[in-house]
């Protein structure tokens, strides 16, 4: 923004524009729409980042984002210890609890492995698995991270830190998206479905 | 979110998902980037917040946003007060400034009449617009209200207003954007280019 517009709005106009997805465009509307929020409005929302960075954690478990020490579905009782599954981020594991099938419990590495970008095995939180299944207890490590170039790599890297310990390793299975037109989707994904498929 | 998800987080990401043009799932993934900030950046974000609704108001000449009682333009002993341009909103005037051209002062309506949506003459600063204008000195009004159904209400209600009070009353030329391409233009804009053509 120019110089002639006031300074606490540029500032917060650059605060907005900081985060992941928001172009300067959308940041100056974004301040503009704060001018027009009652004071209260704005004071909860300032609260809201605070109480967020100060009162949320990782589960010392399996790392989910919770505010206490150990997260509501590592301390559920009715979960199943005995299978892991191995997500990217927070984001994944409410993927998976959508579907209300899964009973097992995650383990959130918080990132992909891309040397390149310097996320190196050390960046993500593979040791805290590792130190997690030599406590034995867990069966199966279920590899649900995307079907993408870093999220094959990641999958294939610990599923070979993981088989010395004779735990079960397997990865989510690839093919066609339910509800999905067969004419429509890509060759790898129509080759996976044809190779992965099932006998009747 | 699910409510295995931390409540902080559901809080934060609610609070973000109600800025215009941000989805639950952006908020969502807001509020994760929140979580990997450090805790003095979140901190600066929520006394941007507060800053911004605290120390910015309207000009008390123009309505335009602005930390001090008389903004930055209108204090500006360079301006030609004698011409004034009639904007939607505080962005419209960054628009005008980066054209480095215009050397008259603005008003700020902070919205276009939408009577449909609730906002009635009332609802924008047009009696202050008129109170400024019948103090004398000012000798044209440039309506520069976008050229939609709204701006073209707000421009041509504003007018009715001004004229008897003796003003000269422009609107904006609508034509061919340069740099534009005659073949893509739309009906109106190339109508509007051709009705207001100049001779050479």
């Amino acid at each position: 923004m120019a110089d002639h517009n006031a300074l606490p709005l540029v500032i917060l106009a650059e605060k907005f524009a900081s985060l992941p997805g928001i172009g300067m465009k959308s940041a100056q509307r974004l301040a503009y729409h704060v001018m027009s929020m009652d004071m209260q409005s704005v004071e909860e929302f300032a609260q809201a980042l605070i109480d967020a960075k100060k009162n949320v954690r990782c589960c010392s478990v399996c790392q989910n984002l919770t505010e206490r020490e150990v997260c509501p579905i590592c301390s559920d009782e009715g979960r199943d210890r005995s299978v892991v599954c191995v997500v990217e981020s927070p984001k994944d594991v409410t993927a998976f609890e959508r579907t209300r099938e899964y009973a097992g419990v995650y383990h959130v590495l918080h990132g992909l492995l891309s040397p390149m970008d310097g996320i190196t095995p050390d960046k993500l939180r593979i040791r805290e698995l590792l130190a997690r299944i030599s406590q034995g207890g867990v069966e199966e490590v279920i590899m649900a991270t995307n079907p993408t170039v870093e999220g094959d790599a990641t999958a294939l890297y610990i599923a070979n830190l993981l088989k010395p310990l004779g735990v079960k390793v397997s990865r989510l299975a690839f093919g066609l998206p339910v509800g999905g037109i067969l004419e429509y989707a890509d060759e790898v994904t129509l080759f996976k479905a044809l190779e992965n498929r099932n006998y009747m």
